[in-house]
C-alpha cells in the first residue's frame, strides 16, 4: 500500500522564464517555501528612464511565515542584484558560498542593509534543514567561481536546481564540477529538474575557459606595446587567467573601472585570486612603464557610455590613454542589444590607431562562454536522470530547445514542462500536473521609487520621447469666463521653436478662436473645454506636422 | 613630357561611411559632379522620434549648376530611399537600370514626384557622358536583380564604385556577374576603386543564393503543414526561389505584407519574376486550401513590429493565422538592433506550436548574405587592379578590415584611403592626398519636418522620456506680484500621480514658500523666479525620488 501525501509539492519562477536576469525560482512543500536565487535584470528599450527591474515578490510576501530560506547559487547580478530590494520586504535568512556572499555583503553594504540582515555562508558539502525540505549542493563550473547547484530532498521527492552551469574538464584553479555528486543525486532518484537553458541553441560543447588563457598569454606575448583587455568584472577565473598570462609574459598589471576594482579586492581579500606580490601597479604607474610591460585590466566589454573602456577609447579616461599601436582585447560576447555599443567602441578604437582583437569567442579564441552547449545539457541530463524536467533560464524559443533535447535523449514529451513566469508545476503521489497561477511580473526601480513607475507614465515617456509636449496655458475669469491672461504656447522636444515661430503663432491662434467659440456657446466645463482645446490643437499640429506630440491644456482661473 | 592637370578630382562620401545606409558618394572633376546612390538610413536609438535620416547635401545644393546626375547602383533603401527629399531640392537627372527605376518610381509616385523629376533608364551597357565625365557600367551580383558597379573616365583617370557586391558563380536568372568586364576595365588602369566592405570582417567565401533554394525546397517537401517564410522584400532571387520550391513541392504561394506585395508586383509587370499561372491564391483563399499546398510569403524578417509576421505570430493578422505544426521560415539574419525583434517573434512563434527556422544561415541554410566576404573583396581588388583604393559602405572597422585585406594582397598602406563622410581624397597627376572637408552629416526626417529637429528638440526628448516633466503654473498679480492663482503642478510621466499626492503636495508647499520668499525679497524678475522654483523643486524631487524630471515654470499675469 503506498503513502497517500495530502500535501503537494509546487515549483514556480517569479522570474528566470523570458528573459535574461531576474532569476528567482521558488520550490514550495505544504508550510514551507525554499526560494531559489533574487536576480535583477536591466530594463528593456521601452522600459523608459528605468534603472533596474526585479521580480514581483507579492506571492512571497503574502506568505513571509513560510518563507524558509533564499539560496543563491552564484554571485552573478542576474542571480543576486534583487537582494537588496527583496530583502527590505522579505527579510529571511541568505544561503550563499563563500565568494558569493563576499559578493552579496558588498551590495548589502552599499544599500545600508548588512546589519538587518541574516547570511549564512555554506559550502558544497553544507546540509540545511528547512521545514520539511533538506537543502544540499553540488560544484558546478561556470564563468564564476563558487558555483552551486541545489538539491532539495521534499516528502513529495527529490527536486535539483542546476544554477548556471558548463562542464569544464580543466577549470581554472582547479574548480572542479563534482560529477561524482551528481551521479549519485541521479541515482538516489530524482523527481524533478530544473536546468539552466542560456545554451540550448547552441549544438557541441562550450570550449574550456583553460583555452581563454593560452590564448590570451599568446597575445599578451606578441603584442608589442601596452595591452588593454575587458572582460566581465565578475569572471574571476578570466581574471586569474590574466594574472597569470601577464606573469608568464613580464607585465605588470593595473585594474580600473569600478566593478573591476571591487572584484578583484574581494576575490583577492577571500583568496580566490593568486595575485604575485608586485603583480599590481596603480593606474598612475601606467605611463612611467615600458609599454610592453604593462597590461589594463578594464571593465566595458559590453561597450557601456560610462565604462573604463569606452571612456579610453574616446581619450577621456583620467588616468589611461590608449596610443596608436597598442592592442585590445574585448574578451566577451555582446549581450543582445548590446552590439551596437560595442561595435562603436571598437571603432573608435581603431580610429585612435588600436589593434582591436573583437568578434566571436570561437573566432578570437580569448572569450568562452560560461553556459553549457547542448552536448552538456544533455550530460546533464543524463546524469541526474529525472522523471520530470522543467528547462529554466532562457527566453521561450531555447526553454523550448531544451525541452527538445531532453526529447532526444529519450523523455516523453508530457514530462517535459515548459512554464512561464507565476505558472506553477504540481507534484502529488509522483505526478506533475500544471497547477495554478502566482502572481508574477516585472516591478521597475527608477531611482529610489520601486514599482511606482506602472504602464501609465511609462506611456507616457514614450509619447514624450516621440514627439515631445505643448502645454497651453490660460487664465480665465471666475466671473464670466473671459480670457484674463493667454493662451501662452510653451513646447518642448517637438520642434525647433525659433525657427517654427510662425506654426507656433497659428497654434496660439486656433486655441484662442476655439476658446472664443465655445464661450459664445457658453461650454464653460473646464474638461469640455480642455478637450476641445486639445482636439483642435492636435489635427492642427498633425495636419502642418504630421506628428503627434502630447498637448497638456491647462486653465487657471482669477 | 607629361600633361599636367590644373583642374583636380575629388572622391568622398556625403554618407556610407561609418553606418549602414544613406549612402551617398560624390565624384567631382572641375565643373562636373556626379552623385552615386542617394540612400536613407532609419534612426539610431537615440535619435527620438525620427523617421529616418537622409544625407546632408548642402555641397550639392550649393554646387547645383554642376551637378550632372545621379546614378543609382541598386534599388535598396539604402541606396534610393533619399531621393523623394533630395530631388525635391535638388532636381538632377537620375540613372538606373530597369528594376530599379520600376522601384525608384514606386517611391516618387507615392511623394507626388513622378511629374517633376527626369528619369533615364539605363542598361550595364550604357555609356554616358556627364560633362568632363563618361559613365559606363558593369553587373553584378546582389541580393536584388539588376545591380551594377559604376565607372567613371574623367580627365584625372578612371574612378570605379563596386556598388553592394558578391561574387555569384551560379546566380539565380542567371543574372552573372560581368567578371570580363571587370579584368578588362582593370586592364585598361584604374585610378582609385571604391569597394563594399560590408563583409570585410567575414572569412571566406559567401555561398550562392541558389544553395538558399535547394534548402528551401526541402523544408517545403517535409513540411506536413503550411510554410510561412519571411525574407527581404527587395530579394527578388529569393522570392523566384521561394516561387520555384512552391512549383516543384505543389505549393501554392500567396503573399502578404505591403512591401512584398509591392516588389512582387513590380518584379512581375518588369518580368524579374517567373511565376506560373495560378501559382499565386489570395489570402482569403489559404484557409480554404489543405494545409500542405500553402506557402505564405511575407515581410517581418526583421520581427518588426507592425509587419505581416509579427502580427501572425501574435494571432491578430486579419487573414492568416498561424497554426500549431505550421513551420515558419525567417530567411534573414538580424540588422544589429534588431536581434531582439526577431528573438520576440521566435518565441511567440514557438508558443503556438509552430516549428521555427531561424538561426544563422551558415546553420539552417535558409539564408545567404548578398555581400562579398573577405575572399571576394580580394577577387575585386585583384581584377580592378587600382592604383589608390578607398574601402566605401560600412562601420568604421569593417572599412579598416578592408584596407588590411587590401595590403595582404600587396598594396601600400599610403595607397588605401580610409575616410569619413564629408572628407575629400584629391587626385593631381595621378597622385592622390586627403583633401579639405565639404558639410556633410545626417539630416534628420520627423513626419513633415526635414532638418527642424535637431540637437535640442533631442535633447529635450532624451529627458523627457527618462523622467518625465512637470509644468507649474502659477499666476501673477500685475500689480503687486501676488499669486493671484496656483501654483498648480502637473506632471506626466515622473510618477504615478495617485499614488504621490504627498509628494506632490510637498512640491506645492515649496513652490509656494519659495515664490513668498522671493517675494518678500523683492525679486520680481520672472526670469529670476523661474530659475529659483526649478532649482529648489529640482533639488526637493532628487532628493525624494533620485529622479530629474524636466521641470517647466510658467508664470502667467493678470
Amino acid at each position: 500500500m503506498s503513502k497517500k501525501n495530502i500535501d503537494k509539492l509546487s515549483i514556480f519562477a517569479l522570474g528566470g522564464v523570458g528573459e535574461i536576469g531576474k532569476n528567482m525560482y521558488v520550490v514550495q512543500y505544504a508550510n514551507d517555501i525554499v526560494v531559489i536565487d533574487c536576480g535583477l535584470k536591466f530594463p528593456e528599450e521601452d522600459m523608459l528612464g528605468i534603472d533596474m527591474v526585479i521580480p514581483d515578490i507579492s506571492y512571497l510576501t503574502e506568505n513571509r511565515d513560510k518563507v524558509r530560506a533564499i539560496l543563491i547559487t552564484h554571485g552573478h547580478e542576474d542571480h543576486i542584484g534583487g537582494l537588496p530590494y527583496v530583502l527590505k520586504h522579505l527579510n529571511v535568512p541568505v544561503y550563499a558560498t563563500r565568494l558569493t556572499m563576499g559578493l552579496i555583503e558588498g551590495k548589502l553594504k552599499e544599500a545600508g542593509l548588512l546589519g538587518d540582515t541574516k547570511r549564512i555562508v555554506i559550502t558544497a558539502d553544507s546540509e540545511l534543514t528547512l521545514g520539511s525540505i533538506t537543502a544540499s549542493f553540488f560544484r558546478t563550473n561556470h564563468s564564476i567561481p563558487d558555483s552551486v547547484g541545489v538539491c532539495l530532498d521534499t516528502p513529495e521527492g527529490r527536486v535539483v536546481h542546476t544554477g548556471d552551469f558548463k562542464f569544464d574538464h580543466t577549470p581554472v584553479n582547479d574548480q572542479y564540477a563534482d560529477l561524482q555528486r551528481m551521479a549519485e543525486i541521479g541515482k538516489q532518484g530524482v523527481l524533478a529538474l530544473l536546468s539552466d537553458s542560456t545554451n540550448a541553441e547552441r549544438p557541441g560543447f562550450t570550449p574550456s575557459e583553460k583555452t581563454v588563457g593560452t590564448a590570451i598569454e599568446d597575445v599578451f606575448r606578441s603584442a608589442k606595446q601596452r595591452v588593454v583587455i575587458a572582460t566581465f568584472a565578475s569572471n574571476v577565473h578570466r581574471i586569474q587567467q590574466v594574472i597569470d598570462a601577464a606573469e608568464a609574459t613580464r607585465r605588470k598589471v593595473t585594474v580600473i573601472g569600478r566593478s573591476m576594482v571591487n572584484v578583484v579586492t574581494i576575490a583577492h581579500e577571500l583568496g580566490y585570486l593568486r595575485i604575485p606580490d608586485g603583480m599590481l601597479i596603480e593606474p598612475e604607474e601606467v605611463n612611467k612603464m615600458a609599454a610592453d610591460r604593462v597590461v589594463i585590466l578594464s571593465t566595458g566589454s559590453q561597450g557601456e557610455p560610462m565604462s573604463a573602456l569606452t571612456r579610453m577609447a574616446r581619450s577621456n579616461h583620467r588616468k589611461v590613454d590608449i596610443l596608436p599601436g597598442d592592442t585590445v582585447i574585448i574578451a566577451a560576447t555582446p549581450i543582445p542589444g548590446n552590439e551596437r555599443y560595442v561595435g562603436r567602441t571598437v571603432d573608435e578604437l581603431m580610429r585612435i590607431g588600436a589593434n582591436v582583437i573583437y568578434g566571436p569567442g570561437s573566432v578570437t579564441g580569448v572569450h568562452v562562454s560560461g553556459h553549457g552547449s547542448q552536448e552538456e545539457l544533455k550530460l546533464m541530463l543524463n546524469l541526474i536522470k529525472p522523471k520530470y524536467f522543467i528547462p529554466i533560464h532562457g527566453e521561450y524559443r531555447m526553454l523550448r530547445q531544451h525541452g527538445l533535447l531532453a526529447e532526444s535523449i529519450g523523455m516523453d514529451r508530457e514530462d517535459i514542462f515548459i512554464v512561464d513566469n507565476g505558472e506553477t508545476v504540481e507534484f502529488q503521489d509522483g505526478v506533475a500536473r500544471k497547477g495554478s497561477k502566482v502572481p508574477s511580473g516585472n516591478i521597475l526601480i527608477d531611482g529610489l521609487g520601486v514599482g511606482d513607475v506602472g504602464n501609465i507614465v511609462l506611456r507616457d515617456r514614450k509619447l514624450l520621447s516621440q514627439d515631445g509636449i505643448l502645454v497651453v496655458v490660460v487664465t480665465l475669469s471666475k466671473q464670466d469666463g473671459a480670457i484674463m491672461s493667454g493662451p501662452d504656447i510653451i513646447s518642448r522636444g517637438f520642434v525647433y521653436v525659433r525657427e517654427s515661430e510662425g506654426l507656433l503663432e497659428e497654434a496660439n491662434r486656433i486655441v484662442t478662436s476655439t476658446l472664443q467659440r465655445l464661450m459664445n456657446e457658453n461650454v464653460n466645463e473646464w474638461a469640455s473645454l480642455k478637450t476641445h482645446v486639445k482636439d483642435a490643437l492636435g489635427r492642427f499640429l498633425y495636419e502642418q506636422t504630421r506628428r503627434r506630440p502630447m498637448i497638456l491644456p491647462i486653465i487657471m482661473e482669477v
